[in-house]
């Protein structure tokens, strides 16, 4: 268990990903990496941090490098852009061996391989506790010089939900539980019993070319200043009323959520406890769903273009002006505030 | 002292950086921003760490934003490259409140100013220390893709210095040494007692011009391929062997560094305290200066250009096949390693 040092880390890295990529005209090595944008570049920084984004107690290395990867490109697919790559500030406290080092980047790269991203390079410093701060980049499709954005919702725009919520806070909920348990398997335990939020939690999958193909599809119509799209990372209570916010819009919804829309695992939950299960759903941070408003004139051609996605669009309602309303009653719309009381 | 919450954070961050900047399609405040590159793009990533970096004890919050840019804005320069923004990620403790945010902005936004750079955004987050991690890019003059790179030079060339080496060595060693006294003034004392070494580690100015005149240097005379540029943020010791590596090279240099080359402080502390001057100042990281290979063919035409940098260069020695030599003496070449030994 030997720490690894700053050589064993680079060549971990090196044996993970490829120092050579189309998008880059210079690697890694160097002062500074030289990349070859096409055109317009969106460009996202993330933060993943532990104890406050992850424990290590149920977080594996590879649940780690995926995770601080994955929250990154859900921005880029949220743009409307298609990742190309991407580098790392590695804050490590110095008990890293090279097998957790390995783990992790593996964990990285079976992300990165998946929709073929270069790593530029990084940097590697050493703290308390680990940090890993991820600034990813992507093209936008020619026609759309700003990405896809918020606030450009209008009154009767309807609310799509690409992608399940709720589920990442229950595996958070059930996780973080298995804290205090003594029993070393109680985190194995959980995971099996709640495999797909454990799985969101730790794993989730960003609708990455959903997100791309929104984007295409808003230059194929002419609609980049009419289709909103942002991801659900703080829950969609705290995301939704930023998706439509345009300053002084007073924009609100009138969203439907109904029970058998959402993931048996939060159905049971919720029913277990005696807690509503839409509004549970509504203020669960880390889905990484995309949320996106769409002028009706346009859905049923978005509705068609979805069918090629791996995901099935739900219409969660309607933009409207005023406050929101949750399957019929007000709702006061909060979320997650990592330095709120 | 009320620590500041996200809004207010953002607010201040808002008040120092704005959110419009010509190199900009689409500001901070969406999933990404939108960077409008005009060709290759150098990109570098630092992490500037609490207790590995810098010392809350003797870094004012203007400092300690200073600095963290500083470090990357030299990376750019040494790619030959003009910087034109940044993007921030920042994990703070939760006892930072709103005055220390604005102090840690504004040094930050000084820099900024100074070379025009944009904000494109980042991130927020808590831990136990105080971390910032920067990724920065610039453009590139037309006419250098690669930007200038290390492992380029041949035996014969010159090795050029720009700035002074072994201050912030020195700066770094006399405020260390306040960490022990109880007298809460040592560290102004140390700063009026060694202004210059206590600013160069505080705040090392980064020869971003410098760099980008060298690329445009190279360029206009064709030598992209074959003048060599870093920045020497490890010491030369440990850089100068990066900047002369190319596979199987071998490469070593005959350096001279003459005491009156180097700066008064320097030599004051030396010499008090019976040390080499010189090997000192080889060994001393984090002045930023830049280190040049240059063909001896080119250096008049070089000499001639850097009469407008504010920096006179510093003919260090010739590149020689074999080991290093200072002041005609072996030197074993070595560096700081964060997770060395």
């Amino acid at each position: 268990m030997k720490p690894a040092g700053e050589d064993d880390i680079l060549s971990i890295v090196d044996r993970h990903f490829p120092r050579v990529h189309p998008s880059l005209l210079l690697g890694r090595g160097d002062d500074c990496a030289v990349l070859r944008p096409s055109g317009p570049l969106a460009v996202s920084t993330d933060i993943f941090v532990e104890d406050s984004h992850f424990r290590r107690r149920y977080f594996t290395p590879c649940d780690i490098g995926f995770k601080a990867l994955a929250v990154n490109l859900s921005d880029i697919g949220a743009a409307g852009a298609r990742p190309t790559g991407f580098s790392i500030g590695l804050t490590l406290t110095g008990r890293e061996d090279a097998a957790w080092l390995d783990a992790f980047c593996e964990g990285m790269a079976a992300l990165s391989r998946r929709f073929d991203l270069c790593v530029s390079g990084g940097d590697l410093s050493r703290s308390a506790l680990l940090n890993v701060c991820i600034t990813a980049w992507g093209e936008l499709p020619a026609g759309l010089p700003q990405g896809l954005r918020r606030g450009v919702a209008k009154e009767g725009d309807l609310v799509i939900l690409l992608g399940d919520i709720g589920l990442a806070r229950l595996g958070l909920a059930v996780l973080e539980q298995t804290l205090s348990d003594p029993d070393a398997s109680a985190a194995a335990r959980v995971k099996a019993l709640w495999p797909e939020a454990c799985s969101r939690h730790l794993r989730p999958q960003p609708l990455v070319r959903e997100g791309a193909l929104l984007g295409r599809f808003a230059v194929e119509h002419d609609a980049g200043e009419r289709l909103g799209l942002m991801d659900v990372s703080d829950g969609l209570a705290r995301d939704l009323p930023r998706l439509l916010a345009s300053p002084g819009s007073g924009l609100g919804a009138e969203l439907f959520l109904p029970e058998q829309s959402l993931h048996s695992e939060v159905r049971t939950y919720a029913e277990s406890r005696g807690l509503d299960a839409a509004a549970f759903a509504l203020e669960g941070g880390e889905d990484y769903a995309l949320a996106c408003t769409c002028p009706q004139a346009l859905w049923p051609d978005l509705r068609t273009c979805l069918q090629n996605a791996s995901i099935r669009p739900l219409v969660l309602g309607q933009v409207r002006k005023g406050p929101f309303f949750l399957n019929g009653k007000l709702v006061v719309m909060k979320g997650f505030d990592h330095f709120g009381a």
